[in-house]
């Protein structure tokens, strides 16, 4: 039962400090919050003494191991186990990349595990260390609620760029579709597709933390939780109405197209369909017949210009007729 | 304690008058009926007083002065907390504006905060300040209702705007689409998806306040609340009737392009088909061969004529027989 | 607490008879069943004071004046109130035609209010007077039924009249498509997805009496109830079928103008294909170089016809390879 | 109370005979089971009297006779009452003909009334007249059961051919799609959806059967309706993975037309493009112009002929740099 | 009640070995778990006579040998009986083998009985000969779960193998989109209805034996039914995102290909629309009138050329305003 080598934040309400080990006997019994965060899956080794330490479950371990786990939220008598899915846009691909972040809840100490995101959660660390937003006076489960937070902000800034882009797309669909218009919507709709796909679990794990009957959560950590079951149910709903927003694109991309190969058609035909009879005309009078007697007329000439002219004109009033003008 | 200056009007079966300020002490407890109706969100400060002189919670409070904001309904013990989305369709642009609107009920008070929507309840005001409709005679539920309602018939309003256009564009589709058209059914289609969107949760909220055990709320008042949900219910069927048609017509306009540039393939295919045999009929007896014996035949010229005649009557029949005709 | 100048059948189950006026103080206690049918709500005093005289609520009164009332089940102590959508299939504009029908039924007396149908109860009125079908030995709640078996009845004879419309564009469709097949199909749809808009609710209603406590309606007349819910459903499958088939009719047409596009273009290809090549050849032999030898060939004219007969039966084949013909 | 005239296969656990006719009184009282098989309801006298022999409601001798009667399953004390519909494919007209049955159970007595099939239940009547599986050692519900099992397979042979149908479109859409491939797949489709809305209300009677609570049917009857129950699931999963699966080719055929569309236009394009400007060139050295100096040339005939080859290289490689060839 | 020869493995938490024949009396009762695992159903007379041994009811008898039996559960006193389809993927012709396993449970005895897979479970009988993983420890019930999970494993590497063909399809799509592309899509697209017609049934059946109340499976067996379910639950969730994502391909590949039939307008409208009024002209000054007055101008020829040259110029500057380079 040596010390594990965590970097720690203990605190209770007057105080909180960063300590450099982690001692998992005394956790959760001196009234302090005591707060594991682990930057990368990378030292299994130390991760299983921890879940040792804190006689976590084997099946807890692995699936913190395991970057393929499905969000999840499992109940135990005197722990709470979530994954997650963390995510981030990549403006540069138009990708959005996940991550996958476990939380162990026990009493008095919360273990968070991120597959490899360097420090997502700097910004709870700081309202801890500068004892900002009545942090310190909040129990472990609070501290759960706001690393929960900073994961669904997360999904708020990429509807929200995704968001963005579907506008884009609009106003080019609008004004004048490009074929990397198509490209772009085919790619907006994937994305969309799967983050409802995360978002999706990630509602119902909420919903069934609000829920829960566990001892882990005071009755008034669940408003809170409430608050971020509401803010996942806004995010499903944005993420429907841009994919039912993009899905009326792809119908109107379509549309547009046949519109345009009706316009190039149109210029096809008003072209040819103009030239190819006089260019007839034309030929008749290039024939070699010894008696064409057109030919010898004196205004002849002028005639078949007169005769052409008028065939223009004729087809011009028949395309304005159609509307083609 | 101070009193805080909000125009508050305050009535009850016999009289009704407009204050200056708001009395939060007397509210509720000299039988009175007290509607404070702020028009913008800009004064925090003032809000947030009020909000502590009501003694509502300070989560409220934030909800209110959120400008994004969903549609909500939050039970308390001793208060009533609605978030609405109000709408106003803007003809011009063809798009709907969305405003935030909160109501607080309590015993004997209601508070109406509009996001920035200048003088939205004026009419109910008329009706308080010119006792018309027995609204004098009802409590503040009833006001509730008033308000309420009033933010519902904006729906109505928009939703027969939308099916104005909905049945023009329709005729357009029937007379002659053009490519407006294609922008038009998009962007009608755009609205309505918006439009259901802030009606669904309404509708819900609507539903949750008739079944709402609230001591606040009489039971002859939610006889009334039943009837603003009929409505609602007739909207959705009404957005989804437009929208159903309109998906019916993009499918339709999609066949009607096809058709067009099957049309005008069909122009292209009759001149062509017509003329090019024959233009390399007269570009044979255009070439320089030393012996081509038809030149020399006495009434070569007139055969030439008779075969093209022939070769026209030949196609045009064959088009006839494809019904092109 | 006058009497009220409207027609009215009375009967019970020795005789029928038609007076001028209808007591409202009598009905209903003296084992007389009473008819009152009124054939439009161009009278609205007369209405009111019928709706005061039978204490019927005010808020009944307006939605039976309102023709842009939903359908509508009420149940209250005394009495029961419908308000249906009767329709009508207009054959010329192939449109359908919905007028809104009000039923009170209390105890003893039925109130049938049409908005301007003229008579659409007739056989209903006849059954009674010729003492058919056994009418005059059931209550009020009987003649209740035979009156929404009525407007059910009419919704069966507008299915069908789409159903033969479905059946005829189905047989265009098959045979030859054009573009007025289009607009039927256009046009057909949007009459299913009204009328559908308008079962739904009715089946509701229906469903709503069939399992009502309501005091009027007797056992027995429920089986009867049952039978017009099991018509309903029936229609609603009805709606649904046509519905599908005139999709998936809506989908083969895109694939038949494409399809018939491309034929068109096969055409074109055909004809352009053959000559284009023949046409530069020809074009070849007629410019005015100085030195061409083969102009000088003896059977130069003939072998430029055999290079074009050979080109003509290369292109055949090569068409007949990608079956084209 | 005389004797009906309708065959009757009369049996118990011992022997099995065919009468002439069905006498009702002794029916159900003598440890025999009786089963009248009706191939037709034109003996409409004939039905109605068999009805009011058995003491079966008026109701449902109406629904038996009525050719149109939805499947249904009728509850009453002493019997239970089934509508169905048997199915054929009528493999020339690809087509499904749906003809009614209807099934009365009683104690001791089973009534099967085809509308005009002929003799669809003679295997389950040489079952049990040959004393095969045992059918003659169960009662009543058991023949029930053989004649709902012997309706049902109708059903597997149907969607077996329509799955073949299914299976030969594949084949042809992926080989070679031609214009009747869209027509099969509009047939099977549509006959699909007719056999859908059949099979439905089927698996709903099945299941009804299965957890009625009806005395007439044993517990262990029950295993074996379970048995058809779980066929007709078996049946819908088949139908709606066929349904996907012509969707599914719906579009892709779709696609396939335009890819052809596109393929034909090729050719149009390669030849013209090559050939036009070659023509054009032809043209100017047809003209008449008097000083036209490449006339002269010596070699001017030659040159034109490299200019025209390199041109064709220009364009094949342009071609083919598009990847066309 | 001979012994059967049927290869059986037994084992307790000492030891394992095989044994040639299965012995059907001390089964059960020796405190060894026993397991016959059988890899065809050729051998009919054999398994009926392994059924009669165990007491096993003959109509699950005929369910093993049924190789169109559905997947099933079916709960018995002594006794659950399980049918799955086991998948495979044949890489070559891109489609799934689907196969018929059944699992019958007793107390202390497993059989699995293959279709004609040859060895499926070999892995589960090397953790059993080489005593890995705790399986001797655990009972009958432990040995059922390790045969499910192989089962559902294997779904996990078809379902990879599909997303891995969807992948690269996408990639094809939006660098080049080609005809098999569209096969591909197709192809894919069918696999997948076909899995996910599989796998649905096969998790409702996990989620009914871990709901299940049978004695036969222990409390802990359900943790890792559970997690065999979780498993499912994921690949359903992968199904339907890459159904959808394929049927988003199948749309973008629409347009794409409506797209490049413009492009290849483009090309033939330019190329027509420049050289067609050039051809034209060359035709006049081809013409043999006598008196064409241009012909004898001294830079006829030349002006005829930057005409020619003027007209091509509009031509380009016309595209290119239309954006078409």
């Amino acid at each position: 039962m040596d010390t594990l080598n965590f970097k720690t934040i203990r605190y209770n309400s007057a105080e909180a400090e960063i300590l450099d080990s982690f001692d998992a006997q005394t956790a959760g019994t001196d009234g302090f919050v005591r707060w594991v965060d682990i930057g990368s899956i990378a030292d299994r080794d130390g991760i299983e003494r921890l879940g040792e330490a804190l006689g976590i479950h084997r099946l807890i371990v692995e699936d913190i191991l395991n970057p393929n786990q499905m969000v999840k939220l499992d109940h135990y008598d005197d722990c709470l186990f979530l994954v997650l899915k963390m995510i981030d846009y990549d403006n540069e691909t138009c990708s959005i990349n996940t991550e996958h972040v476990s939380l162990v809840l026990k009493k008095g100490v919360v273990v968070s595990i991120a597959e490899n995101s360097g420090d997502i959660f700097r910004r709870v660390r700081e309202k801890i260390t500068q004892a900002r937003d009545n942090v310190l006076r909040q129990g472990a489960d609070y501290l759960c609620y706001e690393l929960l937070d900073t994961v669904v902000d997360h999904y708020f800034e990429v509807i929200d760029q995704l968001g963005d882009a579907t506008d884009s797309i609009e106003e080019e669909l609008i004004a004048d579709p490009v074929k990397s218009t198509l490209q772009r919507i085919y790619f907006v709709k994937r994305e969309l597709m799967y983050l409802r796909k995360s978002v999706y679990p990630l509602r119902e794990l909420i919903g069934g933390l609000v829920n829960s009957d566990s001892a882990l959560l005071s009755q008034e950590i669940r408003i809170y939780l409430h608050d971020v079951y509401d803010h996942l149910i806004q995010i499903v709903d944005s993420i429907e109405t841009y994919q039912d927003i993009l899905s009326n694109m792809l119908d109107t991309y379509l549309s547009s197209i046949s519109n345009r190969t009706n316009d190039t058609m149109k210029i096809l035909t008003i072209i040819s369909t103009i030239f190819i009879p006089l260019t007839f005309l034309a030929g008749i009078y290039g024939m070699n017949f010894k008696n064409i007697p057109e030919l010898s007329l004196p205004y002849g000439y002028l005639v078949f210009w007169v005769i052409s002219a008028v065939i223009v004109v004729l087809m011009i009033l028949f395309f304005h007729k159609k509307k083609w003008f």
